[in-house]
């Protein structure tokens, strides 16, 4: 009874929003480059949102997202006019949800869990982006690294899953396919998924996630054992 | 006279040692994989010390360096026997340093700057490089992210060179190659030169390093105009 109103916390992007998805529209901007700019792109805005948590710089994802854009354009030598910037950046309000978020979501909520986001996104890019994937009002709470002004790993993230579900953290699932993530999340003290959807090897910070697998399908096995 | 006093700090990796140079040996052990090995292992390595910053779990960074390696093998399926990891590690200690960095640091020492290295790496890795490079005794200060616990860009890094020297940031120079440690030491409120030996783009950080070169070589100039 307990186990089934148990709250489970999902990363957003890579976890429930194909992050990659914005190729499509790179390699329509830049032939030949898409791969390599969304690549780059995303590298450098988790370095960004790494970077101005450790020197207290914070400033929101959306700005983090731009600036890490505008830095790969530069490197890939691909000139950005505002229009191309404005466009990559929209596609951030409507990426592309895996095929395996919906019917998971939904089953879960049929089986009474509340579900929540933790992202280090804007409120403004994740409720546009949970409206623009059908997900509205799947979500108990949509938490944002902007509350506190830090991104992840920092443990004042993480801390607003256990603030919301009035829950010690070891009594939550956090899930994520990012293994940073879900390793930094382990660290904080969940009982943590990590979606390995690339069948990468995990990161190797001395901890390991409670449980692993190739999509959210693998999730159930996973919270009928736990 | 106090400009001629002045401190200047530098930073190790990438900076006065080439930590590409060990390619070489990652391409004797890994034919045809040494430059992907280097790449990846330099990024993880990182990583790595970011995330164990942000979540407050320090180790020292010759463990973050096997374990960025162990990483980097896995990822690249390349089997990684322990005689290979010692021998790999070992290239930390005896690291090859550019070719401008001791004409330069003999120059500064001769016009009675006072120099300093200010590094992520452990005391023994520091020293022992410093002494394979042929530069014992040049150094006033060799400064270890080990003292407090934490790596860059964490302000309690750079607030070493402020404690060792006893001067204000602003009063001390600080020259990494690495642009997002140039920009974070800029944050902090050092006088900064970015080495920026490959040419690449500024980190999009909305900071800018107080001046910038292509070689070691150019911080004569920078200086001098200070």
């Amino acid at each position: 009874m307990d186990e089934l109103n148990r709250g489970i916390l999902f990363d957003a992007y890579g976890t429930l929003f194909d992050v990659y998805s914005v190729s499509a529209l790179s390699e329509e901007l830049f032939p030949g480059k898409g791969a390599a700019l969304a690549a780059l792109w995303r590298e450098r805005q988790v370095d960004y949102s790494r970077l101005r948590t450790l020197s207290d710089q914070y400033v929101d994802f959306l700005t983090v997202t731009e600036d890490a854009l505008r830095y790969s354009c530069a490197r890939l030598r691909l000139d950005l006019s505002n229009e191309h910037c404005r466009r990559l950046l929209g596609q951030y309000h409507r990426l592309s949800p895996y095929s395996d978020v919906l019917p998971t979501l939904e089953r879960l909520r049929a089986q009474r869990f509340s579900l929540a986001i933790l992202s280090n996104g804007n409120p403004t890019m994740l409720d546009s982006a949970v409206a623009a994937a059908g997900m509205s009002g799947l979500f108990t709470h949509i938490l944002s690294a902007a509350q506190v002004r830090k991104f992840k790993t920092a443990p004042e993230v993480y801390q607003l899953g256990v603030a919301a579900f009035d829950r010690p953290a070891s009594e939550l699932v956090f899930v994520s396919s990012n293994g940073w993530d879900a390793c930094g999340a382990t660290w904080f003290g969940y009982r943590t998924f990590w979606v390995n959807r690339a069948g990468d090897p995990l990161e190797c910070l001395g901890i390991v996630p409670s449980g692993e697998g190739r999509s959210l399908i693998d999730l159930s096995g996973f919270l009928a054992g736990g």
